[in-house]
């Protein structure tokens, strides 16, 4: 069989499998997520007997260490895999919600009632844990899905697959539910992007790279992030060791993730006194200042920053600096430089905090925070796929609601249009 | 200038123009909506001339006698978008909303903020009126929109353009708010529908083949439908003259639209005794039957269903009838020739109702009411720019609310992410 036959088949058998899934009672759902999260544990051997192949190919492909330690199904990441599927059954569930049911003026009662997405394509990389994840929040919003992971992990994967298809099948839930492409053909990837009669949504999640390669390719609505070029803007009376500690936070808890701060804008006012302190305490955590004309002259140690600098997502301990003259001329770099993922400003002026939030366009705003919080389950979502900074459908981390949508509802007693 | 040059150019200003929209108080934007309304009807007789060299080209052309009419800006159509323009003004705005505030374990408060989604690009085919609601609607959601109508209509919608341009410019709105794109060569809407960086979302209104075009051409996300197959199940228990009433209604009141009734399937039980009556009824009043080796048993003057008539829209006073042995055979076949419109049942039993409701994947599902009402001013949204019949973003008819998203908003003091 064809790479793009044996594809199509997938999504054919998830489409049916949708159908039925989008009525399986709550409960149904929540037993089959707990039986997956012991049947990991119970397993735990036979999947890292699988992961040791991947790991032993990774080795000879000479991945780096850290891509191999991303790869590895150690105890605790099957320990976190299973708490994960158990924390989505404790979440409630978002399907079959009704709300704004309202009569209209000839009886009939109008609502909106939430329904899955139904068939929900997911392409991701290297970690395997990625793939119970991804499986458990489709399961429980009621969608289909169709994973296709990286290559690495093709192994464990497999082995992955093979465990859900066992308790999937014991708890009653139609086959197709959760399907992974068992190739590492990048055409299965390819011809899954052109499903479009069969798959509702793809989500991507990786690198820029595969991003844009899957937004290029489909044919299919994507939910997407390409990058996150996080800003801080301390504002005219910012308390200045707040601004240090977010800026801190933001760019050195953990350097490497989307919600990474990447560039911070200091007020004019504030610059003289803000910027030698704040750098002395960022510098002391190994950060490179890339500065402005004017961070230069005020912070000895910075290297003056390029254009490419302020676009940039540096992923690292490198922090792009500029002076600004007004809140104005900040909120128009973000809007030419950012990537409408997070920004924060540190201000203690009420008219400036609230101006910031109304106009700034970024899936999250914040005032006197750090852009750490941009995450599902900081935000209170309870779990995570992915970020859209697209606007459409929705905007920032997405849960279980957004995997869902509504489709309106109307009870009548015989209405007819007039 | 070549037309994507003009295109783009118009797109960016768009752009920059949504920027400050977004922001602009309520009352600013009901007041322009109020003075266009005033201006439209003080300046019908310059619209009037516009129009007739539209009118003049059309029967030149050899436009139908109902294509000309909806060409026509008559003084009742210039009344009729007044009338809807002060309509909209009196909607609440959905832009500034704040929903879902609650205070996290480290006491940040996190809620979500209604926003515009940014610029829309809205293509369209003949109907000038389009040119104002659309403008109108977006205005109102605090979006910039560009506006590409039908070359039948380019002298009228240059004459709107100019009417509407003074009236923004007068109110303070930014220019670009509001563009038409000043041309009738179809470059210029593939250029638009290329604009992946500049629009957010594109909206077609016409035919299938229009909304065929933009769809496979566009690298923007597209709201659309391509067509209505609207289904009436009569249930085993259905009150028969209902059931009549509600086909009448569904097929005759108005057949060219999309929420008209295609197909008719009827439960065995009921058959025998309501198909001969329903069918009697629906030919006094003209209309086709075309039915399955059942029905034609039991009606006389149907003809056969062909295997194209069920998924046939007809937008004709053609009626597909089927037989059903069950309501599964019916939610199957809706499943496989439905477009996921509109779906009603017809029945008196309680728990049927139940699932039918929660089975049949339709953007408005009714029980004992006409598939006619799948509209945003019967469903109670207001006004409508369109309706959507994949899922993402909006699933059914789309109002002001459709035409924005939220972002995050977080208030702290100083927290920052462990």
């Amino acid at each position: 069989m064809s790479v793009e036959q044996l594809v199509k088949d997938i999504c054919v058998q998830a489409r049916q499998a949708a159908r039925r899934l989008s009525v399986v009672p709550t409960g149904v759902k929540n037993q089959i997520l707990l039986d997956l999260a012991q049947a990991l544990e119970q397993n735990a051997p036979v999947l890292q007997e699988a992961n040791a192949l991947d790991l032993a190919a990774g080795r000879e492909a000479g991945l780096s260490a850290a891509m191999l330690d991303r790869l590895t199904l150690s105890d605790k990441v099957i320990a976190s895999m299973a708490q994960g599927l158990r924390d989505v059954a404790a979440l409630p569930d978002p399907v079959g919600e009704i709300t704004g049911m309202a009569r209209r003026p000839n009886g009939l009662l109008v609502g909106r009632q939430r329904i899955p997405l139904g068939v929900i394509g997911f392409i991701y990389e290297s970690r395997p844990n990625v793939t119970v994840d991804a499986a458990g929040l489709c399961l429980k919003s009621g969608n289909a899905v169709v994973l296709k992971g990286g290559k690495e992990a093709i192994n464990s994967n497999l082995a992955l697959a093979k465990l859900i298809d066992q308790v999937l099948e014991a708890g009653g839930v139609p086959q197709g539910a959760v399907s992974i492409i068992p190739t590492t053909d990048r055409a299965a990837t390819t011809a899954l992007l052109k499903q479009d009669e069969l798959v509702d949504v793809i989500i991507p999640r990786g690198g820029e790279g595969l991003i844009r390669f899957v937004a290029e390719n489909s044919s299919i609505p994507v939910l997407k992030h390409y990058k996150g070029v996080c800003h801080l803007y301390v504002d005219q009376s910012a308390d200045h060791d707040m601004a240090v500690a977010i800026a801190i936070n933001g760019k050195c808890q953990r350097p490497g993730v989307c919600n990474a701060l990447e560039t911070m804008l200091v007020h004019a006012d504030e610059a003289t006194v803000f910027l030698p302190k704040a750098a002395q305490a960022l510098m002391a955590q190994g950060v490179e200042i890339r500065g402005c004309p004017r961070t230069l002259e005020l912070v000895p140690g910075a290297v003056a920053a390029q254009e490419e600098d302020w676009p940039a997502e540096f992923l690292d301990l490198i922090l792009a600096v500029k002076v600004v003259e007004s809140m104005d001329e900040a909120m128009d770099h973000i809007a030419r430089y950012g990537s409408q993922h997070t920004e924060a400003i540190v201000t203690s002026d009420y008219a400036r905090g609230r101006r910031f939030i109304d106009s700034v366009d970024s899936s999250l705003v914040l005032v006197n925070a750090s852009t750490r919080f941009n995450d599902g389950g900081e935000l209170g979502l309870g779990a995570e796929i992915g970020i859209n900074t697209s606007k459409l459908h929705a905007f920032g981390p997405m849960g279980l609601t957004e995997l869902t949508t509504t489709k309106f509802i109307a009870f009548g007693d015989g209405q007819v249009r007039s």
